[in-house]
């Protein structure tokens, strides 16, 4: 049905008719008073979300380019970095090590599992002569529905005196990531996640060691060099021009967060994403990503018996509901629901519902037909 | 007044309303087929408007950012470049091919002046060992309102055998870059600009003999590796998110562009550039380029007897009309009038109209009220 289209996939995610209102505003100049208070007070709220007095930092960019700005102005060429890697994002920015000739060292684990912080801690145990200069991890892998162990992890960095340089992209605003409390150097989002605006925008917080480390970083840069970036903050603008009506919406969306309160939003994400674990179970329906390490953004199914194609396109067909495939080696193996961002019971409740009928359809054996919605309202009351 | 701002400056542009409505729409997953159809389209008319069968990416990121990477792509550390600088945005692209280690030759003009092609020439013809891989300019300098005479150099550039890497921020959509009559290389361009959309998208294209060059280039780069965005683009998607509510909004945008079509376009700038030239001479007020390189996107002024900044302050107090300052050297000494984008005749008189209105107010002396209307409607009028 035209206009019906409901997403629930780990981006872009919904956003709210307001923020769509705010960023379709007519642009102002970004070397002006108006715009410069807008961005201090888009700034303000993106250091309240990441629980931080770092540097918070906006580029114009998505959330992979963010995360390159995130790794390249804090090494030079050959130093030895660790790259834990357990999904396509964590292999991502293996690559990023790679194309930029670091010393990559990969801790990986199988897809759906999460990092093993112990492998980490060994590695890092081993480099007496401090030769690591950097650990990169992907908190919540987005290919996957796992989320890694990132205070056990983080913990074995700070033990041993390496930067911590995390990709956050669809864990900030879903679920607590305290910046300061837990020491991270460098941690880089995008916007069409958590944040419930669309893509375009990339944010990165920078700690006092991380910058000291740039003093001395000789990777080349330009636009992803964040010390302009530094510069420029501190005079409430850019560099570069910014996206200026996606900082609109970012404004808009920031407001709403702050009303709704950090707890809130954390314990929200939590309730989805156990609701939706509750109910794939009860619909017979194996999950991806282990207790204990499931996601508060995505949940990644393997069905048996039924094709996860065939699930998504139904779905898509009869309901105008997207939900989103597997990654590379995971295509056609699994689908992928998204509960990140903008996203109410109400919605949940839809989706499973949506589920089962679709699961009903395409004649999966053994699903009985409410047990999931019902598994899901029993997350929802408590009981 | 409140929301009766008008941007006069070069950059964000004015945005049609229906193309800001296109932008409001709720995202719809990057990975559909319904998003590849769109991002289709918006790729055939962006070559339309290029005039060029070469490759055509979209990334997601300021006008810098993908001269950044249309200059990144194609080389390798050492390598030798002419850049041309006679303003501010010339002299960035030498601050990028610095930061990346090339051997940067520049060959500059004062600002407020063109670069002169025969220099160029000469530097070229020098060069017997074919050591310079590429020659950067940038074709409408937005600091100084000056047009470099692209279409000479080029044919120098096409004599000696470097690849051309050319800035077009402010020209393309202005006036007429035919990309493939002229065997332009590399031709970067921002969304903000004659695209009539906000900022967060950069174009550019990419001409078979760059693409050899990328074989062995090997400056290092992630998200601004253009062979990705190559690979993507032939099955209509991106490597990366791309900013899908912006390419909503360009593909409303090409559609109006399409429809007026690239004469009464460039018609449509060329004629507004010299009524606010003829304006501004009537005025007794100098302009900062001279004649034969005065660009078709910005008319820079530097005031005698009135102060450039108060001029730009009692335009945005009383008219809400904001033009731009100058930059760096140029900060208080000018102000530039943007006519770029969608802007009508009718804008240029309001803008002219209340220009003489400050005129008056801040007695700036031998100013004639009404003359700067009168000669911009002589030459609307054609006569």
């Amino acid at each position: 049905m035209d206009d019906k289209l409901m997403l629930m996939i780990p981006g872009p995610t919904p956003v709210p008719e307001r923020v769509l209102q705010a960023m379709a505003k007519h642009p102002i100049g970004h070397r002006s008073a108006d715009f410069s208070a807008i961005f201090a007070e888009v700034t303000a709220n993106l250091k309240w979300l990441h629980q931080t007095e770092n540097d918070l930092l906006i580029l114009a960019a998505s959330g992979t380019g963010v995360m390159e700005a995130g790794i390249i102005n804090f090494l030079s060429p050959g130093d030895k970095v660790i790259v834990g890697s357990n999904g396509k994002f964590g292999e991502r920015w293996a690559e990023v090590t790679d194309a930029y000739g670091l010393n990559t060292q990969r801790v990986t684990s199988d897809w759906g599992k999460p990092l093993d912080p112990e492998l980490i801690r060994v590695a890092l145990e081993a480099d007496t002569n401090k030769e690591i200069k950097a650990v990169i991890v992907t908190h919540s892998e987005t290919s996957t529905g796992v989320i890694n162990d990132l205070e056990t992890i983080n913990k074995h960095v700070k033990a041993h005196g390496a930067l911590i340089i995390v990709d956050t992209v669809t864990s900030l605003g879903a679920c607590n990531v305290p910046v300061d409390a837990w020491g991270l150097d460098v941690v880089a989002s995008g916007s069409q996640k958590g944040y419930m605006i669309p893509p375009g925008l990339g944010f990165v917080s920078v700690s006092a060691k991380a910058w000291e480390a740039y003093k001395t970083a000789k990777l080349p840069r330009y636009y992803f060099d964040l010390g302009m970036y530094r510069k420029n903050a501190a005079k409430d603008t850019t560099p570069f021009t910014p996206a200026i009506n996606l900082i609109f919406a970012m404004q808009s969306a920031l407001q709403m967060m702050r009303k709704e309160g950090l707890e809130a939003i954390f314990a929200r994400h939590d309730r989805h994403s156990r609701a939706t674990r509750a109910a794939m179970k009860a619909l017979g329906m194996p999950l991806y990503a282990p207790e204990g390490n499931a996601s508060p953004a995505i949940t990644a199914v393997m069905p048996t018996g039924v094709d996860a194609e065939q699930v998504r396109s139904v779905m898509k067909k009869k309901f105008d509901i997207v939900l989103a495939g597997g990654q590379d080696a995971l295509k056609g193996k699994i689908f992928r629901i998204g509960h990140l961002g903008f996203v109410s019971d109400r919605d949940i409740l839809t989706a499973i519902a949506a589920i089962e009928a679709t699961l009903l359809e395409l004649g999966a054996v053994g699903v009985t037909p409410g047990a999931g919605v019902a598994a899901a309202a029993a997350v929802f009351s408590g009981k």
